[in-house]
């Protein structure tokens, strides 16, 4: 068992639910060129075929793991100490990077502070590229971009190879496993296997990021890019109205077992500081912020008495911290606000109205658009990647595809080519409300005018009129827009738009997300996407009912929700379940059928 | 309030929550051409928009309903005597119909019985063609058309004139809400307004169905076709393994408030006459059966002890009772056999699996197949539609789109063309599980094969990794393939694969789909799809908490997920929820602008 101690906000030990392995998996890790890099798999093992279905062994299959050391038994998570800092040695043995000899902004005394961490702070070197972007266009493929190239893999080749040392048996399974349809991915040309290489030219043209920031060694590398798996952020935080740092602590490690690829803290409320100290030690995968809402508390909650003083300095403090991506709203320029005039719900993204509202206060151009080069060079010293906020993203159906949020994509698109000027890397937000037959077009100006840089969605909900059910409504949008070649998508849950969502609701977003992105990764006909439901399908049809729950994406709920009605234990080997009852499975009857033709 | 009866399968008498009407919503009734022809409606009112928003009176929406006497107060409803027969007179006055002395096939006897209903059933008079296909393709409007052409309006030129009338400020507001984007419905061409003689021409050619039993005089007329709004459809029943008939009227009733267009009853357990027999004499929506389940349950669960006369007795038996549509798995052909065999997951239709074992074991073709004209001729008498069975729909992904399935699709289309001969009206079944890029061709084989006739799809499910989730694995694409001219969608409970859903399960799976629906509707471009999106979103924008909640598909659990954090009545009018807080809200930040911008 894990050695683990998970500390609340008032210094309270406890156990916790998001520290085991998900049932019948295990975490394995294949490694590198180099013994400190070993890649974290979540292998889950399957039970034999009935001898009634013809017997036989079932391969383990490997999935992609987000779940960072809290699912490996072997671990000892210790919240108040963070997790290992896996990077540290690779980012030291570049020699580009000094430590600083103390955090600029902000020292560590709060009494909610991690108590046990003294690390300092690291940034490139005068006029050296830390950027994986750098480096990438300098020819070098660094230890983060081989752990990203063999995590996305998923250890197949090796799949295949021990299925097919087994014989003529084996041999067909492997053949029949490997099966899928040829997708359609509208020219992503997604290669059958991922080499170091292919992740650095993705990386150095701009078409994917790396999220690395030297200052988050305890982050596991990841990619996001469309010729890529589809990725999935879940978006954590507290309001003024809510949540603890205890509780987002446990909203993060939630979202991660549930396979959030990124996470966003978009605290708004208390202890904003402290509480992304909290999460960035203790997790495993990059975490992204938007940082005019920090600044915007530093001034009392007056957008009109932001300055860039006030801003560059929490781009600082939080690049200090560890963040990996910042949202920037720098396409909210002084000219769009007028094309927002005639919107039927306005400006519904919060930096964006923040930014708005200062432009118009002042009656100038956004400082963020202004100084952006100067942003840029922060960013670079950090390898902190830009998010380029959607402020003018459409809050409604009616507002789709409108000339202001247009307006605002196209400056992205020029953004783009001055982020990549100074190596920093780039992802493009987008909506937000869409109906589905423009979702095209989204995606299609987006590749045109932003140079391909990776598409970063909220949703798009396909309709406004599901409050309570929104997370269905935007997973409609994220699958479909995900196809097209969006490379994140960024979840919805239940509760939007009506309060902050809690654990729960993050879970039934990720999970809706999960199935969005992976049916868009079927659609794109992505190299071994469909390993994992035809294993599913296959213990489906040969009623292994623990193999179907295990090998779903929420194996909880679905046994849960099969032993509702057939709890006994001989339920999970039982040719029908209380859907049809025993006369009425097809799938039984089939085999009935299949016997007989034998 | 009500005065109802609710009996369960004691004859206990209960209150029940199925009926009341939703939050701030009155059932209306537009008035048609004769007295007796009132289509009902769902009026939703608003409150004002508030004085510091600009005030103003917003007008009431009008929102199909399908919930029937349900939520209409001034209604007296008692289970056991059933749902005014509001048909009786169409069908009674038009002569070509007679009353049987008995029942053909099975008395009233049983104890569960309706204990007040004794209604002799009617057939057509001897070469009277009754249906409404036939009415139709001799020219007639039926006042089932009327009523339908009607609801599919939902009193859009009423309201628009209403609020045209309201002076400028009015007619402002009835353009804002009246605007939407132009759709894409793949060449559906939906004209601005129904007319009743655009339904009895959509009826003729069969590319829409009305399905219309005569022995179902309760039911509401409703239509089901591409050029009408996206129906969907909830299928309950109970299993060998659970429920009763009181817990299955109950679902019933439960699916239609949330919106179910028609309800199949899939009943393959116990008291299979008596469980249809209440639901039908208190359903306000078409019903729809498998009758092979029956015919099963009467030979023992034995399949291959199933005969001709067996089914056609089951048919007329249900004819009589009211059911308004079968589906009939006619399309699995002997030969089509075979082409299943490589697959991953066989025959995953219950019926299919019944007739393929038929076939197997007697070496013969389908009966169904052989016999589809005298079916044609059962159908015909009582105005039963078809539902062709997709008996080889895929089961999983790796299934999707082979052989099998689309040999039996040609085949759907041939006894099309048989069906249409014999004035049956004819809906096509449709998978299943598909792959996003594969779910256009199923659309686009079926307009061609099947000469157009309404596709009515399952789902599909674009991945087969979510047990638990499903229903959103199958909105995603019942929301893509309802764009592309799917007519009705029948839903996927979280429940699919693992349970027989619960009444909580059915209510999730007609709001995924309604969802799902609507979402088609705004993609097509049906007119008028977007006011209620326009209307939630301006109340969203303008804080009315209520409306928002109102105007949505589930008030009910918006209301809740807001109240979790905030359930003072103050904050039903407050600038913010709990997501972001009073400061953080871009909609407050967005109207503090637009006021300094005045």
């Amino acid at each position: 068992m894990n050695d683990i101690k998970f500390f609340d906000a008032n210094g309270v030990c406890a156990r916790h639910p998001a520290v085991a392995p998900l049932p019948h998996s295990r975490k394995i890790y294949v490694q590198g060129s180099r013994p400190d890099l070993r890649v974290p798999m979540r292998e889950i093992s399957q039970s034999d075929t009935p001898a009634s279905h013809g017997g036989g062994k079932n391969p383990p299959i490997f999935v992609y793991d987000c779940s960072g050391p809290y699912t490996d038994p072997e671990a000892k998570i210790d919240l108040s100490r963070g997790l290992p800092a896996l990077r540290q040695p690779w980012i030291e043995e570049r020699g580009d990077t000094e430590l600083l000899p103390a955090h600029s902004i902000r020292a560590q005394t709060s009494p909610l502070a991690l108590p046990d961490l003294a690390r300092l702070p690291r940034r490139a070197k005068a006029g050296r590229g830390v950027t994986q972007m750098s480096y990438a266009r300098r020819g070098i493929i660094t230890p983060e971009m081989e752990f990203v190239a063999i995590r996305e893999n998923l250890n197949r080749q090796a799949w295949l190879k021990t299925l097919e040392a087994a014989g003529e048996k084996g041999q067909k399974l492997a053949a029949r496993l490997s099966r899928q349809h040829p997708g359609d991915s509208f020219g992503a040309a997604i290669p059958t296997e991922i080499t170091p290489a292919f992740v650095r030219d993705e990386i150095a043209c701009g078409r994917a990021i790396l999220p690395a920031n030297i200052n988050h060694p305890e982050c596991e590398p990841m990619i996001i890019g469309r010729r890529f798996l589809t990725k999935i952020n879940a978006n954590i935080g507290n309001s003024a109205l809510g949540s603890s740092i205890a509780e987002e602590v446990d909203k993060m490690t939630w979202a991660i077992r549930w396979g959030s690829d990124t996470v966003m803290d978009l605290s708004t409320g208390a202890n904003i500081h402290d509480t992304r100290e909290w999460i960035l030690r203790n997790a495993p995968v990059p975490i992204g912020t938007v940082p005019i809402y920090q600044a915007l508390e530093k001034v009392g909650g007056k957008p009109e008495e932001l300055t860039w003083e006030i801003f560059r300095d929490t781009l600082i403090e939080q690049a200090e911290q560890g963040v990996d991506y910042f949202t920037v709203h720098a396409g909210v320029r002084l000219a769009h606000l007028p094309l927002a005039a005639s919107r039927l719900t306005g400006i519904v993204s919060r930096g964006g109205s923040i930014l708005a509202k200062w432009c118009r206060v002042h009656g100038q151009e956004n400082f963020l658009y202004t100084r952006f080069e100067e942003i840029c060079d922060i960013l670079r010293a950090y390898d902190v990647a830009f998010s380029l906020g959607d402020g003018l993203r459409p809050g409604s159906i009616f507002d789709a595809n409108d000339e202001a949020q247009l307006a605002e994509l196209k400056t992205l698109g020029e953004l783009t080519q001055i982020a990549w000027r100074h190596d920093v890397q780039t992802l493009i937000e987008g909506p937000g409300h869409v109906p589905m037959h423009l979702i095209r077009e989204n995606m299609e100006l987006e590749r045109e005018w932003c140079s391909e840089a990776p598409f970063y969605t909220l949703g798009p909900l396909v309709t406004d009129i599901s409050p309570g059910h929104d997370h269905i409504a935007s997973a409609i949008g994220a699958a479909m827009i995900g196809w097209r070649g969006t490379a994140m998508l960024c979840y919805v849950t239940p509760k939007e738009h009506l309060g902050l969502p809690d654990k729960n609701d993050v879970k039934e977003g990720v999970i809706a997300y999960k199935l969005a992105a992976h049916a868009a990764d079927l659609a794109k006909g992505h190299p071994g996407a469909q390993i994992r439901d035809n294993a599913l399908s296959k213990a489906r049809y040969e009623f292994r009912w623990e193999d179907q729950f295990n090998l779903g994406l929420d194996p909880d709920k679905a046994r849960s929700f099969h032993d509702e009605t057939l709890p006994a234990d001989a339920a999970k080997s039982a040719q029908f379940c209380s859907m049809c009852g025993p006369r009425f499975c097809s799938m039984k009857i089939t085999q009935e059928i299949c016997k007989q033709s034998v």
